[in-house]
């Protein structure tokens, strides 16, 4: 059995990777870091998880996690993760990193749009860990950059049409709507329950940290550079993203035609559902689960294609994933302790 | 004091107008009429309304409610109002129209998004009721049609631009996002608490019956024809429509130059709010209002402008606007009975 | 025109205040004070209230408030609020006290639930500001205590029985739920929206602070000392409390007796409505107003009476209390500016 | 592995049975049937379980269901059940029964309450499924009346009080509040969202028909006949019941001690959890889980005992309590397949 660690456990990515690992089959959870909680139990701290799991919050020591865990997670704030990364890796443990700071390739750009890095040299190595579209590097993998929430979701929406030279890149704008979660566990008035509740808004406008990100494998998918559009809203729901995909066709196409490329594309996909033509996704479907759901619509009066994803922020789009990878690193089956159905209603 | 009644007063736009011209302080309410619900006092079937309201749904009887009102507001389905409203003009009755049946000018267009209609005489004498717009025809018309939400919604946000030339009209996609009152009152498991709370969807792709609503407005403040892509999704708050408008610039704009614009093109427009430079509007903040918030931001990475607009789908959206275009008909300030500032939180 | 100011209007409470102040007819908002928000703008802080309040927050000073105001509101916690009201007096001013200080008569009890009273002189004059149960001191109150919202919504509830010696007061249960508005605007993580969305909980137990107070109002009406079991919980909504009082009757009553006491009681009070045998309140049917809704329920079996009541907090059971009160104050109708319809849905 | 079949899978417990049958690693689902959906499949009519479970409905025919199950959860409405259940048993089949039909001994009791009973020969066979209560009985039932929801969270809450003999059971009062799930999925206009959302009200006062199924088995407990006031009401999440329990002891009792009464009661139980003093449970911690959480406390001044019990009312409040019992009749450890953490936020 693998020994697995997490490293900044108090947020709501930290809680939703402890769930999931206290019911992982096939790896041994053996140590939870978190200095704000260091010496209160996992279940004081998070109620939810009392009679799930059975430890106690350490505070953080690189050194030490080495020799007890195979793999570390860290879910710390970007800038704290790049600081850190560097001596658990020396020590050597594999790292799946669910901060930005590995995400980026180029240092420019992210220097660009969040601050100067402190460790250039892993940006090569980091392996951008979106199973479904970057299979084959993870398992062999030192330090998985596992994704952001919106990027996975664009890029599960986009891929079929990007890697099929579809869609005039150009022309790509993609409205977001992100549940509550994904705004984290610090207090901040912005966060409070009657700011979200009844609710609804714009934020981050025009230039979101995750643009470079979304860029960069919508890029990487179409073979040249992809600038996009992208604007993020609150939604007033604890956790889901849906995104709202729009291009226009480079050729006409039906919706036969796009139905068969999605299933195509992602047949063999367990986490990824191309749902029923006529069928649009809901995030309450996917809810606590590490499904993609992808509805497809067709306007023939504009030629605009419009593909949606539902997915749930903390899963797919955090906690779930970076499991998915620890699950390829550790050369397991990869839907390991990931087969949970959506929580409705 | 004139007088003024309300028929099919029973859903959510019919309660919302009862609020709105309960406190009005230059019309009597003298009528209000529900098959579902004549004989019960207004009281009873909505109890919000008790001890502000003091009257008894009657069936309705056009011939009899031009006796006793001036102004008569049809709270309808779309199909019924087509069949109700010759009589009332004819019994000498004005009318404010809350459905869609009067909205769309080409009876070829109506008949291809609804369906058959039946008094297509009176769709060119029928008022497009959007004052900020349209104000002129208003004051002598003896039929509005009531704009729909969401065209309200459109139509604020791309005015300024399309009045200016200065957006490309075939670039033009809206993402909106409503509030569930927008699906009314009827019973239908769609609209379940659970089945709405906690999700987010995108419905009606890629046709929206109010597509051809917002292309004739566009079109008229453009001169020229616009088609668009219009995707509607539903929102699990109560009310609020949010529309997150995306076009690509024909030239160069600065910010301060798109604010400018949008300014005075609402100078002297009690209802619409242009939000200073770096906020965005929320539907929060409008909850309960006639309030049109506007907020604009500009991407000089793609070349495109993003205008964002907040309703209340209930009152600016629907109830709020039409007691507004009453206003204008009866001579009356446009604001009477309107400046109730939102409820918030 | 009498003038009139706000002390501390940055939380919910004040910002509720503001929009009933900002439409009150009779009276005229010349200061509004917040030491967080000095210099900004009432509308950039709450963006709700842009276009219907023109005022810039400013700093708190005590004696030019005297000059300009003849009436203070001050909405600050308690304890701020016992150190500024001496000064407020002394210079003039009348003042309606939104927090506890002035609330429980004895000041050994205060002490004994918060901490010690700076200004226990006053305690013997401050005046309970529940119009329905103790309108006559209030016209010539110098300082009103206005109630909490908790024993606003119980003591209208039991008020009835506890007047006609009809229950037996040592066997009286309060359970009550609140929205969360009542948890105030300070940024704390148990305020978050991730944390009170989709939850339920009690709080407080099992000496909540609103005990005593509760305990006070219901003492008077009985004309003993009265002791109870109060449970509050936390709701997820913005707005509105139900609290649902259990007591055992003295002797048995039926149901129309007891429905005809209520109305008898409150009859010709606008702001209670007792509501149709059968009926039970709902929060949703009081938001943004200033009713109290009252049902009953009598259980033979046990021989207990349920009285429930519902309040929207913010308005009954604060600001628009408030503003009752300074109407009783300032010889005004005591509806004046406060006869707005709820907001439903 | 057991075959087991689901009759009437078509509401919110159906759809909750099938997520955790799809998942349970001991038993093999083999039909699923519902009128309304016959010949659709499981993924149409719930897309949150595309991909979890390949089943399509079937019509209902007890007879065909017999060959093919040898244990039967019947998910229908009360009355169906009894008129459906006999054939079952006769056929050979064991039967979990959601509905309310075998739940009350009484054939006069059961018929106060609801309407004639048709197979009243099976009242006396049934075994009410509350393992931690009521555990002996239930491996060699043929026919379980698994509990109502409400009535699981007040017998979890009360029994070690009852039992102890340490409560006047005349003094109970139980104010519970559940989750909208709890009304089902037929389309109502109460149980719409708009309708629910940002509302919170009492119902069913003052005969609700789950107060004779909790004061059946509170009256098994405490060894007498028991006569409580229940409360319930409907609060705006989708999940969750929170019942709030008072009563007055029959002699002093420190906190402590209640404490260790609590933990020494339900020791060894997996699924109640005995919060730590001082703690107070949320029905958000126990969200899509089987655990039942209660927190106690204590009023000195007026010697009542408040228990607070929170379960997830489709879980250990239906379905998960179902398969409880399925463990229990199947000879499987009793936790097989419920060990899921809840899903927080």
């Amino acid at each position: 059995m693998q020994r697995v660690a997490v490293v900044g456990a108090s947020g709501y990515t930290g809680v939703e990777l402890l769930r999931l690992l206290s019911r992982h089959p096939a790896t041994q959870l053996v140590s939870v870091t978190s200095r704000q909680y260091a010496g209160q139990s996992v279940g004081e701290v998070f109620p939810s998880l009392q009679g799930s799991l059975d430890l106690v919050f350490e505070d953080v020591d690189p050194a030490r996690l080495a020799d007890r865990a195979d793999l570390v997670f860290t879910a710390v704030p970007h800038q704290a993760a790049m600081e850190m990364i560097p001596a658990l890796l020396e020590a050597g443990c594999r790292v799946v990193d669910l901060s930005a700071d590995f995400r980026i390739r180029s240092q420019a750009v992210y220097e660009e749009w969040y601050q100067a890095h402190t460790a250039p040299e892993l940006l090569a190595e980091a392996v951008y860990g979106l199973p479904e579209l970057f299979r084959k590097e993870i398992p062999a993998a030192r330090l998985i950059a596992n994704p952001g929430c919106y990027p996975t979701s664009v890029a599960l929406a986009l891929a079929p049409l990007l890697e099929g030279r579809l869609i005039d890149p150009a022309t790509i704008i993609v409205d977001s709507k992100s549940g509550t979660s994904g705004a984290g566990r610090a207090a901040k008035v912005d966060s409070l329950y009657c700011e979200v509740n009844e609710g609804f808004k714009a934020y981050g406008l025009p230039r979101h940290r995750h643009t470079p990100e979304i860029e960069q494998t919508l890029g990487q998918l179409a073979g040249r550079d992809v600038t996009i559009s992208f604007t993020p809203h609150l939604l007033p729901v604890n956790r889901g993203i849906l995104s709202t995909c729009y291009a226009s066709l480079g050729a006409p196409l039906t919706l036969d035609a796009l139905h068969s490329l999605y299933r195509k594309r992602y047949a063999g996909e367990t986490f990824v559902r191309v749902l029923q033509q006529g069928r649009l996704p809901n995030i309450s479907q996917v809810r606590g689960s590490n499904f993609c759901d992808i509805g497809l619509a067709l306007d023939e009066r504009t030629g605009r294609v419009v593909v949606l994803a539902a997915i749930d922020n903390l899963v797919k789009g955090a906690a779930g994933q970076a499991v998915q990878n620890m699950n390829l690193m550790l050369a397991l089956p990869e839907t390991t302790g990931l087969l949970i159905p959506p929580v409705f209603p």
